[in-house]
C-alpha cells in the first residue's frame, strides 16, 4: 500500500493549474515538520472543487506556493443530516463538532436552552477543529457551522419538511426501531439537551413540531457528547451513506 | 421531578444495614463540595449487589460513614460485549473507557498491535475513569478492565462461540446489515486498530479466525476512538439492551 498523500484545506479555489500559498502555519507544517521540498506532491481539497493534488513550487517555511495538477475526487454530496446541541464544556464541546465532521454531519448548530450553562460558543475554535478533523478522515465538503440559536427562536422557524429526532432522557421509541420506519432522503437533525437536561417545558415545545421523533439511546444516562456520536453513527447506519 | 441523588461507587460489600466508610475524596466531595450532612441520604453501588440508598450517620470530612438502608435497584444484567482496542495516547485513551463504560460494554481489554505506538497501559487511570463513568450514567455493574494482551496471543486464544467484530478500514460488510444477520444473544467483540490501522499480516490472522466479520463503518476514515463509539452504539442498537 503507497503512502497516503499529506492532506491539507485549503482556501483559495482549486481548479487546474490553480496556484496556491499556503499560510504561515500549514507552511511550517509541511516544510519544516514534514521537510517537503520542491516537487513534492500533497492532497488539498477547498470545500467545494473536490480534492486535487497540488505540486510543491516554492518550498518557503512561511508561505509555501503549490500547483493544482491533477483532481483526485470530486466534490462529495454529504447526506442532508444537521447536529443541534447545547454548548457544553471545553474538550467536550471541541470533542463533538471533531465527531460530527468525521461522522459525515452536513450542518452544525448550537443551540442555547433554558439550562445551557455555558453561553460563550468559541466558533473559530470549532472551526479550526472541523477542518482538521476533514483533513484526517477525507471529507471534501466541510460542515458548516452556525452562530449560536436560542432554542425556541429555532424551534419557531423549524423547517416542515425536516424530522427533528431528540434525544430525550425520558423516554421515546428505541432509535433503531423509530430510525428504520423513516424513509430514507428525509432530511433530519438531531437536538441533543445540555447536561442538565431540557425543561419541561422545552421538551412540551419540542414535542409539539409536527416532524419531531423523541428517541430513546438504552437505559444508561448517557453524556451529551456519547448521546450526539451515539444518535450520529444510528443516522448514518439506516438513513445516511454508511448502507 | 425530585432531584436525583448523589451516585458513588463504594468498595465495601453492600447489604441492608451495611457499615460504608468512605475514602478520603469522596469523603470530601460528600461533605465539603456538595455540603452534606448526617441523615442525608445517597446512592451507592459497589459493582456486585445493585444501588442501594445510604444514610449519612457520620460527615466526617476525610472518612464518612454511611449505612446502606433500601436497595433501589437490583444488579443489572449486562449485554455480552468486550471492547478490544490498541492503546492510543493520551486523552483519546481517556475517552474510549469512559464511553466503553457509558454505552454498556462489559469487558474491555487493551490490544497491543505491530503499529500500536503507546505501549504503556495507566490501568489505574482508566480504571478511575470507568468508575466516574459508571457513577455518572447509572451503571451498576462496572466494566472490568483487563492487562494489555499482544494481538497474536489474543488470536490463539480466540473463544470459538464469540464473534469478532473488525473495524476494517480497508472495507467489509456496512456495519448494520452484518449486525442485522446475526442471532441476538451471540457473544460479541469489537476490535478497534491503532491511528495506523493494522497490518496486512495482521489483518490476515484476523480474518483468519472462524468468527470474524471484517465491517466497515462508511465512506470516511475514523479515528480509533470514533470508530469505538460508533461500532458499540450500533451493537448496542441491534444486538444489545438498546431496543
Amino acid at each position: 500500500m503507497s503512502k497516503p498523500l499529506v492532506r491539507l484545506h485549503v482556501s483559495q479555489p482549486l481548479s487546474m493549474g490553480a496556484t496556491i500559498t499556503l499560510p504561515r502555519e500549514s507552511s511550517h507544517y509541511l516544510i519544516e515538520v514534514m521537510r517537503m521540498q520542491a516537487g513534492d506532491a500533497i492532497a488539498v481539497f477547498d470545500g467545494a472543487n473536490g480534492e486535487w493534488e497540488a505540486m510543491i513550487d516554492d518550498p518557503h517555511r512561511k508561505q509555501a506556493r503549490l500547483t493544482a495538477q491533477r483532481q483526485l475526487r470530486p466534490q462529495e454530496t454529504v447526506p442532508d443530516l444537521w447536529l443541534l446541541f447545547a454548548p457544553i464544556k471545553h474538550g467536550r464541546i471541541d470533542f463533538i463538532v471533531e465527531k460530527a465532521c468525521e461522522l459525515g454531519v452536513a450542518h452544525v448548530k448550537p443551540v442555547i436552552t433554558q439550562r445551557t450553562i455555558v453561553n460563550r460558543v468559541p466558533v473559530d475554535r470549532l472551526n479550526a477543529n472541523m477542518v482538521e478533523a476533514a483533513e484526517q478522515c477525507g471529507r471534501t465538503a466541510l460542515p458548516s457551522l452556525a452562530e449560536p440559536v436560542q432554542l425556541d427562536k429555532l424551534l419557531a422557524n423549524w423547517p416542515q419538511d425536516r424530522t427533528l429526532l431528540f434525544c430525550d432522557e425520558t423516554g421515546g421509541t428505541p432509535i433503531l426501531e423509530a430510525l428504520q420506519e423513516k424513509p430514507r432522503g428525509t432530511p433530519a437533525a438531531i437536538l441533543i439537551g445540555p447536561e442538565g437536561g431540557f425543561t419541561d417545558t422545552e421538551r412540551e415545545m419540542i414535542r409539539a413540531i409536527p416532524t419531531a421523533l423523541p428517541l430513546s439511546l438504552g437505559p444508561r444516562i448517557l453524556r451529551a457528547d456519547t448521546a450526539a456520536v451515539a444518535a450520529i453513527s444510528l443516522w448514518q447506519a439506516t438513513q445516511g451513506d454508511w448502507a
